[in-house]
This record gives C-alpha cells, structure tokens and sequence, in this order.
C-alpha cells in the first residue's frame, strides 16, 4: 500500500470515527453532513470527497470486516467443517483486542433503526458471501461440499449474523452466543 | 377488495406483463419506460403513476408470492418442523399451475445480471422474512422455536432460495431440487 493510500485511509477512520461519536451521541437521523465535517476539523466540501453520504460513514465502520473474517477463515484446520470454522472465527472475533462491543452494538442499533442504513448493510453482506463462499468450499480435509452448497452456507451464516446482531441490540448479552444460537436453529 | 381496487389491480399485471415480455425480449437495461407505455397502450403519465422505477415492474410479478408462501406455510400440518413445512411448500408452489417456469427464471436471470434489480429483492425478501417468521414458530406440535429462532430459519430459507434461484438461471433444472440441495447444505 503506498503512503498517499496509508494516509488516505487514516484520514477517512478519523472522519468516520468521528461522524459515529455524532451518530451515538444524537442518533443517525438527527446528524447533518456540515455538523460531521465541524467535528472532523474539515471542510464539507473535502467531506464529500471522501463521503457521499452519511450511511456510508457508518459502513466504513465495519468496512475491513469482510476481508479479517475471510482470512480468519482462511486460517482455521482444514479439517473443520464451514459450520465449525463459521462458529470458531465468530468466537475469535468477539474475543479479539480490536472488538470494540459498544461501538459495534451501536452501529446494530443504528441499522435497526434506520431502513435506508439496513438496505446498505445488506448490500454489504452480499458482497461478503462471494468473500467467505471460497473459503468455506476449499476444506478439503473436511466432508468437502461444492461452491454452490458453500454459498448458501455463507448466505444463512450472514442472515443469522443479521438475526443475532437485532436480538443482541434488544436483549444484550454477547453477540457470538446469540450467533450460535441462531446457527444451531438452522442446522436444526 | 372494492371494485376500484380490483381493478388497479388488473390494470397493473397487464402493464408489469406488458413490461416483462419486453424484458425477456431485449433485456432489462435496454428497454425505457416510453417503450412500456408504448406496449401497453397507456400514457407516459399514467405509467408513472402506477409504477415509479423499472424494478417495481420486475418485482411486480412476484409481488404476491411472499403473502402465498405465508399462506401455505400456514396451511402445512402443525405436526411439522420449520424445514419440513418449507420443503413442502416449495414443492407445492412449482407443481402450482400458476407457477410459469420460463417466467420465473426469466426473472431469476435478469436479477443476476442487474445490480439494482438483485439489491430491490433483497429489499423485498427481507420483508418477507417478517411474514414467514410466525408461521414457523407457530408449529406447536413439532419441537418447538421461538421467534427468533424462526426468524433465522426464514432468512436462511430465503438465502437458500437465492443461491437456488442463480444455480437454476445457470445449469437449468428444477428450483424445487436446488432449492432442496442449499437447504440440506445448510442444515449439515
């Protein structure tokens, strides 16, 4: 990565960091563009350049994720199962240094709440299934299931991701239980 | 229904089919809204008052699918599990005599290769999650799932039916059958 992209990217968590602080304090609806680009030390127009809009403030938030869980996966034993390197690599995640859960909580809440932040969260998530769909096929040393079985397999992950993600916004306790809880019903 | 409901009613499936054989003809993107108009042998106007975008059009045509797969689920034997009673249904709907195999996977290819069409039935699936959810877990003679189990059950089911739905716009077949092979990957 070259030092203009490194910067780059430091310049935009710090924006985003920033607009989140906003989004908790005053709730995702009620924060302008020109009020994000005042907490942020920036001018709207430069603002712009690196947002067009505010949900994409809250996705970027999220926005390595993609990538971290498929390497996670990538670095789980062959000879597991997708459904149990699915379930380790939440557990890993839940219990990493980087895991901030107030802040990921709030970003659940914000989708809960805001249509328009759910539709792009699950754009995001398709994206995620053709990351995740190679990784959950090439398990050789597992019962080994085709690119087709390991999509689907990554697609319900994610939509018991969604479904944890809304019962952990409502009833609390930690995200990768609920995960599993939602896993074990599928699998049911 | 009163009478002026019905027929707004018929006068939509007219246009969205109308609209449809001119997709299938040339394509999603290649068709405008004046050609849609022009086939229907309404105005421009009066084309934009009952539909806003193309993508309304396409999802018109499955527009009732979501309150009929409720209503089947609905009718399964209580005796079921959730997967049993959404195997069941999916067979029933494609041995429907409404069900028009040519049609349907029609649309299934027009939203793999439209952006915009496959994010609108994202969109859609998710409400349809919220009808599902409560005839799943209303099946109180089979082991029993709460809502939120049921409510990952419906999302994956609809995750299945996505993965299914492309792998029959690529190699053919039956949905059902796809259908059947992403539910028993997920289930494993």
């Amino acid at each position: 990565m070259s030092l203009w992209e490194q910067t780059r990217r430091t310049v935009q968590d710090d924006i985003a960091a920033a607009a989140m602080d906003l989004f908790v304090e005053h709730g995702f609806d009620a924060v302008t563009m020109d009020e994000i680009a005042t907490r942020a030390g920036i001018s709207r127009r430069s603002l712009f350049r690196y947002f067009g809009t505010k949900e994409d403030l809250v996705l970027r938030s999220v926005a390595g994720t993609g990538e971290s869980i498929a390497a996670a996966l990538r670095a789980r034993p062959r000879t597991e199962g997708p459904w149990a390197a699915v379930l380790a690599v939440a557990d890993e995640l839940e219990s990493a240094p980087e895991w901030d859960p107030a802040r990921e909580r709030a970003i659940g809440r914000m989708c809960v709440e805001t249509p328009a932040l759910r539709a792009r969260r699950a754009e995001k998530h398709q994206g995620w299934v053709d990351l995740f769909t190679p990784e959950l096929a090439a398990r050789p040393e597992s019962a080994p299931v085709g690119e087709s079985a390991a999509g689907a397999i990554a697609a319900a992950a994610l939509a018991c991701l969604d479904v944890a993600t809304d019962r952990w916004v409502a009833e609390g306790g930690v995200l990768a239980a609920h995960f599993a809880q939602a896993v074990a019903a599928v699998r049911s």
